[in-house]
């Protein structure tokens, strides 16, 4: 993860995220442990799966105690290994401990989201398609998720409700039609943006090619609907499709022609990659 | 979850989680729809399971607009179907689109987790044993997804750091021996804390059992060390026992005679509840 | 400006204006007046213009005491005149005092941008050019500034540099090439961004539209370059000018056939509507 | 600007500056710039006037990155020409690409205030009046602007309603005359403040007098009155003139013998300095 | 507490208290108590003194749940006996039981600091002289203690570093001399200053009276020669003196003749008032 | 105080107390000051006494301008008698003088609460008897007052609300019994917390002890009746007694027989310690 990024956007919820582990002290650590002592401690993998995190682990530590020294022996999107060594954290023993939980829940939930997004892509790679994650994302989260999907070889959809359109059904109901809610949303966004209509139909898709849509989204519709619909935009128009998309059930989408498919689950329901600190001694 | 926590611990995360979602403004909501309309969506299960976080979903759209109004048909920890309708909100139709993907993603974790550890507690049922979370909550979640262990039939670990001792093999071996840490954690931390250790072979729990813990772990041991262990301790001290607990293996651990199992699979990997708000409509 | 954006993107910027004029007590306010006291108070429009920024004069009274009430006879986007009478503020009369300079501060600043943009505009509308603001805003001001630009016609650009891409010459160097940046653009940025380009001669534009750039923007061309350039871009993307456009100088750039002007004069250069609060009196 | 004054209470706005212009990442830079990569660019004036904020500007690049260097070949004050290098930035070229926005946002208000301020300031040079700032100043924005006035040669006028009295006429009126005003400001402020008084007319500047008022401000008053005023007060109290004072309209004011002049345009409606960032190349 | 200067700058604090009281949840309460019940409790005095901080006291329930009803029998200021009931609080118990530490904190302290204050202040009541408090309060506290003081018939000196002007030994040998240091802070300072010098002997005091100070300390000084220097001054200027100054030594500066005489001990060293909350029941 | 603890939990309200004493800036220190200027001051005792908060006092020069070197004579704990030189301090002169005031309000603060303590412990010293600290602290202050309460020779009882249990009346009342309010609390509480529950006769006593309750309060008891009392429970608790205990009337206390003896005066009603930066020079 960029270093500004880091620094403007990550820092604040990671130091929220070390507070919530320690309200007041590790009492713990503080009982036993009443000065500073250096040591070094191993981030070993215990899972196969693709790393995505490193920084934000490292980070935690960091903003315990900058003279925290981390050394990885793999990067960012890398394919690791079940008890691989990924990794040495060297600092004060109490940093060392009092930062762990925090540190791994970061890291194991961002590499079992890169972990999946990965196996997802994996199906997609002999096509054209891109994989899309989507809004979907755990409360406080999404900085991280949605870094960790592009880790995984996916790609990112918009990033919130403010830089991006997508006009659902709603949305259109209360511009009154297709063609009238394509031209709001012209008039009103940043002209940097796309316009990205949801369609549940033909007739609809037909009515978002001619009101100019830059990006259709072919939603509930079978594949073969699907398909009839991505030869009826014949290019004019970017093409999506969604819906509970899953490793299991992908396979049904890929022959339907659209540009890109987008999975909530990337984000809601990727199991973590299991890693863990070990071997913590004093140097 | 109680009012008095809501306000002074979840209001402020639920509230940067808006903002996560709307850094500037609902642009696509905001170009077709410039002014209040009243209208109401309905709250729908996709899936079966346990629903927990109804509170916390109707808190999004308070937040956003404190005239909205939200009736539930079940509360937190009610079994609930697939098509069940669970509520209706009922608000400024800009409201409930601007907030739905944040309630959503609340209530479906919540409730996914929710499931998950009520599908694990079904399975220890028929004995003594209590089921505990862990630290390893999504950051920033922590006071929801605890939360929500409970509602599925779970019980709560130490919150964190600060509200539990947890003497691991390195607080020991800073301390040097079980016993001098146990003195050390008693002389230093808050008089109402209960001291847990952690031991990994008979002799560590014959040590700590000595040493006047008040809970002692048994980690990474075969089901037989176990027994043993219990056996050993014989109910001097409350006994817990962990690692990578799920639903699939959880069996082996029935018999061994713990008082308390933690698993932190119920928050770190439970796949999320499918739920939706359907039917939106002016009023 | 919209309920939920006030709530959850500009409520805590003017709870800070409030704080950093009132660090402790009105101190005048408060030695004279111990004990709430009911008034009434005029906004008064001192110099002709566009009126913006209403919702957030209000929501400053509202954030000191939410039972102030406030009246206008005026909407976001009128012309108002000198003398006239913008509104009517009910309330408790130390809040009107307290509340009185910071309301102010941001409706006269608003307003003058407002009035400044629309003087603009007018000279573009028989044109189909839009003219768009620019990140020249004033810091912790955007928000405000970049809504006050669409009350007077203008309309926006990117909000900031999350929202957008706009490939400047280092971009492009470092990418190695036009075509490189565009390419590098659209794998890394989420899929629903307009990738545009910042041209400075005419090899550079063809360049770029046969890159497939979205938007291709003319800068420090002169307008006979940027008629050539439009020429040759011959619809393939839409263009924008940019480079110190001001009142005074625009009407060289309205016969080059640009879809868009951008000036960043609307934000950081247009003087303040003049706006008083008159005839304070109890009730 | 003072590193105390910066740390403690201008940081945390320029971080939100920030923040403010990158929501999530600067998307354009890291499509196409992945690694650090250390750079210089400079900073050229581009309009003569007086420079003012050097040290924000620095700061802007400091939150980024710690180890940014800035070397300036000017102070705040100086006299800045049209094409002067006024310095060199040195850093991770994503670092001086992510924060060029925000800083000369900041730089070019500062030093368009400072160049205003100057202004006016010079055409007070021959006589004894000091000319001062007002509160008028832009939302979040007034630790900077009342900086930028001194640096121009201006004075500050009390900081906010905490660190200075002025009674006004609705004042006067709820304590009841200017006597009981004057006495009721004296028993409740901190006994360090002065207390200024707002008068209209001659015959409250005879009571402000009596009533021992530290400052009278003589308001909307004809020059004449404003010279008969100020022979009344003959020296017992310090003097103030105000209203719609500009660049082009305070000559009228220079005769009339009052020891201060504030002017509200200082700070609400001078332009800004035109500066820029050039030659941005690897280094 | 005025309700501005509370919602503004006490609400934060307020809050901030509370959530270092309840961290995660009130357990005992959420343990026992799982839905809202109606109760009563009264305040009770149990000791005699001054009460201040009734507004605090009941803001603090108020910020937990809008809805708590509070009805005072006294009011800031009053002189309450032992045994005396203060008012009433009505609400969900739960508010009650969870609020009441935090809002006993202020309450006590605050009435402790107004006790003592007034203590003094009537040993100064047959003089002019009026009792100060200082910068000595308890940090994050000091919105309440000055408040307090006052409440107990004290006055206030600055507020802080930033509103007040205290011209030390340090600061006059920076500046190279009394008169210089004295003419520095009058260029610098915000106009509406008055600028008070701290002396430690007679020949400082004269150079003070004679470079136009307003306000002279006497510091560490004795009684004769404090009179002394009064003398010298001869009400050119006000004088202020100070040391340790407590309920018991006060006497001996009674006749020297000062205006004001500040005290440190009102705000760092005076005991509580104890007040409970007693006989809470259901509605 | 831990490194960890003042980087997560007191660095903020650190800054907080520093913003409150500098809410723009050091106005008399910027006057004649306007360029770093190395300085050297000590810190001196002015009593007898146990200091404690030395970290806490380097914090705040340290969080002013990092290279700040403070050098300590002697660590948190001991015994300093009058006029003992403590410390020296080296840096910025400016910053010596404005964190001086925050500074030692903090740690004379939790010295005086540290010498109180330790008077107090000392009178039991020849028990077993523990003193433990309460809830009654400063708002705001917790975490520092809570450590000096350790420093002192004291113990901590529970944290705050979230991190311990304690059943009173209204508790016991809304559960319906003691048995059943034990029964509750453990059947909701985190299984790491003890369950204390307050008794006010010998009935309730006896009902605590066969609940289980893990400690007995014995609350407004003749010390007749905490003998009974703690005959009755027979070590089957732990047993603590309260009620306005003091250095005064402690004695009392001590042959009752209970483990420990809470004290809210430790932190409510502790006079400061005093202390002084003293003779400060360039360097």
């Amino acid at each position: 993860m960029n270093d500004i990024t880091m620094k403007l956007n990550a820092d604040n919820l990671i130091k929220m995220a070390l507070q919530e582990d320690i309200s007041s002290e590790d009492v713990t650590t503080n009982a036993v442990m009443r000065n500073r002592k250096q040591g070094e401690v191993q981030l070993i993998c215990k899972q196969d799966g693709i790393i995505a995190g490193l920084g934000v682990f490292e980070r935690v530590f960091k903003l315990l105690d900058e003279t925290t020294e981390v050394e990885f022996y793999a990067e960012d999107g890398d394919e690791v290994k079940n008890k691989q060594l990924l990794g040495v954290i060297r600092g004060d023993i109490r940093v060392l401990l009092s930062g762990e939980r925090t540190a791994l829940n970061y890291l194991q939930r961002m590499s079992g989201i890169a972990t999946y997004t990965h196996q997802i892509a994996e199906l997609l790679k002999e096509t054209k398609i891109k994989l899309l994650d989507t809004r979907k994302t755990t409360p406080n989260m999404r900085i991280f998720e949605k870094y960790a999907v592009k880790v995984g070889g996916g790609y990112n959809h918009r990033y919130n409700l403010s830089d991006g359109i997508l006009l659902k059904d709603n949305h259109i109901g209360a511009a009154g039609s297709v063609k009238k809610a394509v031209e709001m949303a012209k008039e009103y966004a940043p002209f940097v943006r796309k316009i990205e209509i949801e369609t549940e139909n033909l007739e609809m898709v037909k009515e978002a090619v001619e009101a100019g849509a830059d990006i259709i989204m072919l939603d509930n519709m079978t594949p073969e609907v699907m398909k009839e619909a991505v030869k009826l935009i014949d290019g004019r128009a970017e093409t999506e499709c969604s819906g509970n998309v899953t490793k299991e059930n992908i396979e049904r989408l890929v022959e339907v022609g659209v540009d890109y498919i987008s999975s909530g689950a990337l984000t809601h329901s990727s199991p973590i990659l299991d890693l863990s600190l070990k071997n913590l001694h004093e140097v």
